[in-house]
């Protein structure tokens, strides 16, 4: 199976060298091509999704992907800045289900700003769609009848978008907790009365899952009063970019939780969340846990290789359990460190 | 002064009799009317803002409100629901600023989910919009070209709605901290980048305020990782929405916080942030501290007086710091016995 390596920005090239390395270390007959996305893109091919960068995403078999983001870009035209490099992805290649596993981390009470019990409660997904909502809906700038500026986005969901996002969402809790909670704020927004109406139709078809709606304002302080109650999460757009976020910080690690955007096939793009930490590139001081996870769900969710995901997610525990530990978990271990402690880990 | 007092539904009628306990006890010469809003009015009335209540809010100069939701309204169209009585109070009446400080109080670091140093640094104000957004915009349902049921809504702002939210959140920095974080998605959205582009033009006016930006998802991550960086955000009426309920639940005292909704001159609606809590409605459980402290934010902000809203402010801080507690903060005070502690210690 052929791998495209995107790294990308800032620490992007440095975490995922670790994850290449946990990969090659495992011996599975992989073959990787690299290329440059994002600002990397943007300065050596003058766009940040070249064609030949889009052509190796589509050729792959799955995507391992670093991060974008470079304040040198921020005064470019929206479609030249890096951000625009993963929202064409995900759309290009039909990206649509975003899973976070959000967990704490054994040995890792203390990184949660929440109180150890509650943070330790922790261990859920949020299934986050991503081809649709108010992120590719029309949007523009405009002038008002009385001559004023105004900036518009149109946000939607038409039937079969939400039924496949459900779906998704109740297969993650069938082979979890079985508890789907669905996001939405159908109180204001037609679009997540369709959102609601289509979750509840979907659910017929899913008896064994305990299906819950919760409105996203609710979902944000519920998150911080009691993580724990929560198994899978499905939502939109908008809102699993801010609740998939929160729940990353209350599980207090965001070094340590990686995300799979995957087709309607198995193919996928593997990221950590975290960003592009232009502040801390080039230092070595970026944790590559998050990248080495991703490449785990990488062979789990597009190359169907579970016990060798297996293995490289053991090893992250053994190692963290050995006490290895980059600057953000409280440690000094360097990103090349803590990846040879993984390596070391695979035993 | 005309006081308007809308109780509303589930805890509503019990919340607000204290907070008018509370107001009678401070001799202050004003006058109180009543009327019911909410499913009490869509009950009693056929609607949920009957027109009586409206023209009692518009006459009046100030509002105290208690809370609406109920269940059984959950199945009626969206136009009769208890929730449209608060927008349409927010839109008919111009009550564009939101204003929610969150902040924990004295004795409360147990209630907070977050690590008690973490969560004794919050205190912050949430200037919010509410008369824009997504909220307001064009919304329905359509079918699509391939006959597909579709939800949709747009998003918008024009640039003097923004100016006029961005000097309110300018000018509450100016009385505070003098720090403003501007909340936004102007990675994805046009109605962000014109949000972004207003607030950094109407900065010139205000070169003592420190001002940043932050993206929606980065923020509700920060609002975990470390609420006491903030001092105020200003943001839409969506992000609002979410961000605030984070903040006060990071809080830890959703029974404790007021909140304020103000046209351009000052008049206002006055309300707890929690909701209607019907599982617990007429069993005198209520912590009506947040409604208590909502008729401070009414004195102080549409009539004016400061010293009086003072006076109540610190009796709540001192009826707490003297061990009354009701249920949600660990005790066992009926609410008629916390505002009677209240009452006792305006002194
Ligand atoms: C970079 C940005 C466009 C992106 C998003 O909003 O989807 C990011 O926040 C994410 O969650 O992957
Ligand atoms: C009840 C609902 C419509 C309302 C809102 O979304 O504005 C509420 O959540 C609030 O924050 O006051």
């Amino acid at each position: 199976p052929l791998i495209a390596i995107l790294p990308g920005d800032g620490i992007g090239p440095e975490v995922t060298a670790e994850a290449r390395r946990v990969l090659d270390a495992l011996d599975l007959g992989l073959s990787f091509e690299e290329a440059p996305v994002g600002g990397a893109a943007y300065f050596s091919a003058g766009h940040p999704l070249p064609p030949a960068t889009l052509d190796l995403a589509k050729r792959a078999d799955a995507i391992l992907f670093g991060a974008v983001g470079d304040p040198r870009c921020d005064a470019l035209e929206r479609h030249l800045r890096p951000e625009q490099a993963i929202l064409g992805l995900r759309k290009e290649l039909g990206l649509f289900a975003n899973l976070r596993p959000a967990k704490l981390f054994p040995g890792l009470e203390d990184a949660s700003a929440l109180r150890p019990e509650v943070a330790g409660a922790i261990d859920m997904v949020i299934v986050r769609e991503l081809n649709g909502d108010v992120y590719f809906g029309e949007k523009g700038m405009r002038t008002t009848a009385s001559g004023r500026r105004e900036g518009y986005d149109i946000m939607s969901y038409d039937e079969d978008e939400v039924a496949r996002i459900a779906k998704v969402g109740f297969e993650t809790a069938r082979v979890r907790k079985g508890k789907l909670c669905s996001v939405d704020k159908a109180n204001v927004l037609e679009t997540s009365q369709l959102w609601r109406d289509v979750v509840i139709e979907i659910s017929a078809q899913y008896p064994d899952i305990a299906l819950t709606h919760m409105y996203v304002d609710n979902a944000a302080m519920q998150l911080v009063r009691n993580p724990g109650q929560f198994d899978v999460i499905v939502t939109g757009n908008l809102f699993g970019d801010i609740l998939s976020d929160q729940a990353s910080m209350c599980a207090g690690s965001i070094g340590m939780l990686p995300s799979a955007s995957l087709d309607g096939s198995g193919k996928g793009l593997f990221e950590p969340i975290h960003g592009s930490a232009p502040d801390i590139a080039g230092q070595g001081k970026a944790n590559p846990c998050a990248t080495i996870l991703s490449a785990a769900m990488l062979l789990r969710y597009s190359l169907g290789m579970d016990a060798a995901a297996d293995r490289v997610e053991s090893a992250v525990t053994a190692a963290l359990t050995g006490g290895a530990r980059t600057a953000d978990l409280g440690g000094t271990l360097s990103t090349a460190a803590m990846g040879d402690a993984v390596v070391k880990a695979l035993g």
